[in-house]
């Protein structure tokens, strides 16, 4: 945490005072920490620096040197001076989890919805949510479509169009499946109201009321509501912070628990933004198959690698169709036209009639515009812009977090989707956070909301898809504060016997 | 049946023959039975028909009181001759239904979904259905206005709306609910993916699966589904066909069946179009309040009377908020937008939860057009355009069926809505007849899927919702030879051991 060091005016301003060049890199590193420069970005020439900083060359190249040596800039030949990528030693990263073996009644609505109607006020700083920022869609070409659409098909784009749903769309979804690996036919995919209808369908369609269905440790809230609200049961699965799922101990539970579903999201699962190898996806699909178990595979963050390569999903690897993918444009397009999909394999069938029953059809005009949209090509360029963003994004958060977190804090190293998983000091109470920090006007997502069971007391979740800004900068310092107090101050006040007390 | 006893040909032409002035009449009574005269339009005038057919005024005088005479047409003073409106004797209503007293799992699934695919070929005479036809929704002022908000707010239209949803849409809902006698708050509304959702949220909100839910008999098959989907069970509620269920009955099983909930559709309920009257839903809301039970309020056809005039919802009647008004404007404006809404008054909060759950949010995009439709002040007069379009159907439907089916049928009188209920002789197997018209590639909706426990099987339902053409006229033709001689041919075939054999 060099620039650290180097950017509080405090410490700083001792060191480097009397000396002219340590003047001139306190002002660079100081560039670099407000985001004015940033990592792989060129820093000035030499001779414009002198220029800008009214100094002698000789000064910059003392003043970059001693930069360079601090590991915040890198000499590249022939080129120049460049911020460097990993300036900050990251904290350490979580353990694998370690849930409860029996499973257990779902009951963290009350809370949940409390977190996300507070992740929803304009006013607070919101790193709660997953919502992407309205910039980062291609709003003005999807919306020129949409009324290309109207105006050329206006009884179609207002006609119902029935379950499976829009035709061109489901083409589109299954030439671009491919790229995950998937062969898709464009029957075998049904259209819903964002990947939520999709997962819902998909319980309905394998489990009843009252049926186990295991999840990752921990797990996306908006899954355990589903499960609650459908009154079935889980069996949480310890889960490793960069891999996903811990198989073995899937198995020993599929033996003994009478598990009736699986609901995972191997590719940059929320909260951890683990993903899982190939080879492990191949033998997580090779088992749940032997064991006739379906996977309900949740792929929303699919597309949001950061390296830019597409992991496959779990279903490249179903050969007896066990895998029932979800997936939606909702992060990746358009939030607001709410357009998923399932690709429900064996269970087909019964998905198609439980969309009927459950909403009917899909509205029409939304899968047209957006079928449009991937026909004309744009899609990729668009993702590519997307990636690149939430890369440089986590990348700001997590340096963040380690530069204003206390010591004993640890976090996730996410390779895509845009969830910061951050590990507080085991006295450090989440809830009680979230409390303080919601009084301070930010938003944060408390670790028990990711668990039936409430287990995550000293986790939160940061939504890191916000672009970067002094405000967040400063949310984040202001939590680092809250947390440190709270570390200091006092041994969780709000456990009190033995159980969370919920405000 | 006087237009059938003039405008059979071999029998009226022996009646008319040689003589010129019953020549002009069977002429004057084809161009009615074809349609190019409509019940209330007027006739050529004496002269000009004088003109037109180049016979004298005395003979034209002479045909026309022949027709007169017939109540085919009438004489207005000072104003002509015009085609009768109610020439016809309507056959005689079916009797008040008789479902059996105890509570019954739903099973209907596969036949519904059955009769809903065939609904959907295009190269059918559709009469199963009731999508309304395109042609009579304003579709380009629809896409028009969609097209400016998205201009106009690109980023608003294309973001996440979450529930209860957008705003300015549940100002117009409530606006509009003022006219079925409803006092609500934009606030007591949610939006939801067509009624289709309301009712699975309503229910979802009140009742768990195993419960009771109380219907009317017969019932819209979409409620059936799911109710069947939830794995509820169903009371089906005796139901007459002009003021809808039999209170003193409801009342009877509400003190001995543990009804958890009743799904009713008091204005044109689908099929019998029945429509409630004020004291009587009074009444229901009061018992219902009384026992503390809720009801759930499928008023899709509200707007839809004949007459014009909007029928209160019993909601108007609600002072407790134990009613759940659930309406779509999937009917009146657009089938693909999926726009419909729920007003669950006291169970608000769970029914926002559970729209939460289940879909998330409402596509934005189709709540923001359809809002400033209403807000233009083009609804009323659109709406005024679908009444009498229905109206019309209606009555050229029942005419139809009134002149091609055989003695021994019945029918319901609607005064609002799209459905005709058809009675056919005790013999007649409607799901024979079914699978027969589907041979002969017309679409009707059979009886059965209209109960749980599979009786109506000698009704139909028919779809007038569309635009009366040749080939809908012939298909009616078609059916009511078919009826005839199934009735005359055997006792219900498919009626083996007692139990009905589902194709």
């Amino acid at each position: 945490m060099l620039i650290q060091d180097l950017g509080s005016h405090t410490a700083a301003q001792v060191e480097y005072e009397g000396s002219l060049y340590r003047q001139v890199a306190l002002r660079i590193s100081e560039l670099i920490e407000h985001g004015t420069l940033r990592p792989g970005e060129r820093v000035p020439s030499v001779r414009k620096c002198s220029e800008q900083q009214k100094v002698s060359i000789a000064t910059v190249m003392q003043a970059y040197r001693l930069l360079e040596s601090r590991g915040i800039i890198e000499a590249r030949p022939q080129s120049g001076y460049y911020v460097r990528r990993q300036r900050w030693t990251p904290p350490p990263e979580p353990a694998m989890t370690k849930p409860a073996r029996r499973a257990v009644q779902v009951q963290v609505s009350d809370l949940i919805l409390q977190v996300v109607k507070a992740g929803r006020d304009p006013d607070l700083i919101r790193l709660g949510a997953t919502l992407p920022p309205a910039e980062l869609f291609p709003l003005r070409e999807l919306n020129r479509i949409a009324a290309s659409v109207g105006r050329r098909s206006p009884i179609t784009a207002n006609s119902f169009d029935a379950p499976p749903g829009n035709h061109a769309l489901r083409v589109q979804i299954a030439r671009r499946a491919m790229e995950a690996g998937c062969m898709l036919a464009p029957d075998d995919i049904i259209t819903t109201i964002g990947a939520t209808e999709a997962l819902n369908l998909c319980l309905r369609a394998v489990a009843k009321p009252g049926d186990v269905i295991a999840i990752e440790s921990p797990t996306f809230f908006g899954i355990l509501q589903i499960i609650e609200s459908l009154g079935m049961r889980v069996c949480e699965i310890p889960t490793f912070p960069r891999h996903g799922v811990c198989l073995d101990e899937l198995e020993s539970r599929l033996k003994c628990c009478r598990i009736k579903a699986c609901v995972f999201t191997p590719n940059f699962s929320n909260p951890l933004g683990s993903c899982m190898p190939d080879e492990k996806k191949q033998r997580l699909v090779k088992m749940l198959t032997k064991y006739k178990i379906p996977l309900i595979e949740d792929d929303i963050y699919g597309n949001l690698s950061f390296d830019g390569s597409r992991p496959r999903a779990a279903k490249a690897f179903d050969e007896e169709g066990w895998v029932m993918l979800c997936d939606s444009f909702t992060k990746t397009l358009s939030p607001g036209s709410r357009v998923g999909w399932a690709a429900p394999g064996r269970f087909r069938a019964r998905v198609e009639f439980l969309k009927f029953v459950n909403t009917c059809a899909t509205p029409t005009m939304p899968q047209m515009a957006i079928a449009e949209f991937l026909q004309n090509g744009g899609y990729d360029h668009h993702l590519r812009k997307m990636r690149r963003f939430y890369a440089c994004q986590m990348e700001r958060m997590s340096e963040a977090v380690s530069r204003y977190f206390p010591p004993g804090t640890g976090m996730t190293r996410p390779t895509g989707g845009m969830c910061l998983w951050v590990e507080l000091a085991p006295e450090v109470d989440a809830l009680a956070l979230y409390e303080e920090a919601l009084a301070a006007k930010i938003t944060i997502a408390p670790g028990p909301v990711f668990s039936a069971s409430r287990k995550f007391q000293n986790f939160i979740r940061l939504n890191c898809g916000n672009p970067w800004s002094d405000s967040i900068e400063n949310a984040i310092r202001t939590l680092g504060k809250l947390v440190a107090a709270r570390k200091n101050k006092e041994v969780a006040p709000a456990r009190q016997n033995g159980r969370l007390q919920v405000a």
